[in-house]
């Protein structure tokens, strides 16, 4: 026998927990599944930083009490070139700000505030093929742990599963999207130390890009830009803070036992298409971006505060404009989000095989940016989060 | 026996002239040569847009008194894409404007200026070689139209000769420059016509740039990106209209006959040095920008400026600091003048090869300057024309 509810959501990721919780404050019922256990999806380290927008929908809706507490408010930036630091004052510009607040603690909200509200969530549990896409009866064909098979039947099937979602195939096909490769990756630790800076550093140096970023009182998180098949062993502790440090002259970093090394590949990508009939893609199934600008997680909290809008008109009132408009409204947000992030990549990072003109013409770039209010305001903008769509929320 | 005169200015462009006229002004007298006739410098077409800065220089020192009644006033531009027209609104976003006075208007009015003031200005002079760079009594070696030798010897020389300077040798040797080429060109018309827009139009479309602009009540300027290999006479009239249109989808542009057809090669280039001893360089001799957004002129104003401060200190006051600061201070505007002129031709021109991503990238890009007051903003004050330095004209 089938499992039966109104909307199946495939990924107990930050879109996919967000979406159940939104829809269960207009009443709408839901069955989340994730292939990852509970420990694995609240201790993967990811991005940490949250747009306004973001905080608003997680506080207001009860999603998360913990972000405006535990979360660090940050005011501002700092770009970081040719030997000198430039702050981009968020609350100067936008009267807005970003919070650091690392995404598995997110998650760990999240799914306490489910589990507490009676969710039907299911960890270990692999979706492996979604059909009738094209009917109002879409279907989740999945496995749990122990090899089972289950079914679920819904009125709408959300993809919330990632960047190797399942879902995005019944949608548009394995490859159908819009895609860009960097020739570059970021080489990412943690270590035990305390905050080198009070807010982001974005450093942009001859010998690439680093980014100086906060964690906690004891555990800093930082990135520098890396060939992509760099070995995570391929340096020893002495040597990466010496990459660090060079990478953010004019700044002392402060130095401690490394304890994790990653290596971040990153490409840009957009779904040909977010929805077929009853099936929608949202957050990295439908997109990722680059993480120079920490678009990721918010763009996903964006898609699902729009997607819950459209999901209450169908499902609750009968009304299928905003479902049948979703893929295009959302569209709009995400191609800004996607030129933001490359921006940020291309104005930081150094390009393998730039010229000395491309060199001298970033630095020109930097320098118009921070030295115009109206460019650092642009930037801000776009970092703090342009203003989410009529949120439902309040 | 050699010409004797404080400042040999090699170049009657607007650069050459404009100098000899302001340092007229402070009583520096100066000798002014160039390779071509009065009436080719007169006639030939080039840039017609000017910043506010530029315009209140040639007006305010009486350099040209026609540019504020002959010349027109521009508010804004318009970007155009996806079919729909966007207005930057310079007036409301910065408070200044830019105004159309084709270059060749503003050459016959600072010609017609020096010869009435007595400027020793001679034409079909060439200039062959610039001889002891590091003295104080640096040398021109030139030819007369009937191949007599001339010898110019001056306090300083300035190569205000264009891209293909010979002054360039003396400072920087023949190639010393940062240095980028574009895959593509512009193919420009000249037209029997009326306006067919108020203001110009700079538009993106899945075909390639065009650039709409004006010149007089019965003639027009238009524009279209083409491969750099394009035959002035690959197309007949029909089908260059019919491309242009193409090109900025949703206007009607007002046809006629077309009377001068171009291919417009462009590229950025940047002098490694700008100064060496007793020889400077400015204007194109210094440096190239691509057409989009209109810099090249503008630029050669800024250097000419900030030249005449310094030699002004250099030879009344003996002060040597403004001059021998003065290329440091030149490049600060002019790697933003390449950043930005390099932006407007990434924003608006078709790179061959692009994938759909950049394609739909671009797209995000665009939106976010136009429905950004801040994007706006920054993109106005960059085109108006950042301030100039300490003018020494007022």
């Amino acid at each position: 026998m089938p499992v039966r509810t109104r909307v199946a959501v495939i990924g107990a990721g930050p879109a996919g927990l967000l979406l159940s919780h939104l829809l269960d404050r207009c009443g709408i019922e839901s069955v989340v599944i994730d292939s990852r256990t509970r420990e694995q999806i609240e201790t993967t380290i990811r991005a940490g930083i949250l747009e306004q927008g973001t905080v608003e929908v997680l506080a207001e809706t009860g999603a998360s009490d913990r972000v405006l507490t535990a979360g660090q408010k940050h005011e501002g930036i700092e770009l970081r070139f040719g030997g000198e630091g430039h702050r981009i004052d968020f609350t100067d510009t936008v009267g807005r700000a970003v919070w650091l607040y690392p995404q598995h603690e997110v998650l760990k909200d999240l799914v306490a505030a489910r589990l507490a509200a009676g969710q039907d969530l299911r960890f270990g549990v692999t979706a492996e093929r979604v059909e009738d896409a094209g009917t109002d009866r879409p279907r989740v064909l999945a496995r749990d742990a122990e090899g089972y098979a289950i079914e679920i039947e819904a009125d709408v099937v959300v993809g919330a599963d990632g960047s190797r979602s399942v879902a995005r195939e019944a949608v548009t096909g394995a490859y159908g999207g819009y895609f860009r490769e960097y020739p570059f990756a970021w080489f990412g630790i943690l270590c035990e130390a305390p905050p080198s800076a009070g807010e982001l550093i974005y450093g942009n140096s001859p010998d690439g890009f680093a980014l100086i970023s906060q964690r906690s009182p004891d555990v800093q998180r930082m990135y520098f830009q890396c060939d992509p098949d760099t070995d995570t062993e391929a340096y020893d502790e002495g040597q990466l803070w010496e990459m660090l440090q060079a990478r953010v002259p004019g700044t002392t970093l402060h130095e401690g036992p490394i304890f994790q090394r990653d290596v971040l590949r990153f490409r840009s990508f957009v779904a040909h298409e977010m929805r077929r009939g009853r099936v929608v893609l949202v957050g990295d199934a439908a997109h990722t971006v680059p993480p120079t600008g920490a678009k990721g997680m918010n763009l996903a909290v964006a898609d699902v505060v729009l997607l819950t809008d459209a999901l209450r008109a169908l499902l609750l009132d009968r009304d299928e404009t905003l479902f049948d408009s979703f893929a295009e409204t959302a569209r709009q947000r995400i191609w800004k989000a996607q030129h933001f992030s490359w921006w940020m990549t291309s104005l930081l990072h150094v390009q393998p095989g730039a010229s000395d003109f491309d060199r001298m013409r970033q630095l020109g770039e930097l320098r118009t940016v921070v030295e115009s209010r109206a460019g650092s305001t642009y930037l801000a903008e776009a970092y703090t989060g342009w203003p989410l769509p009529g949120t439902g929320h309040h």
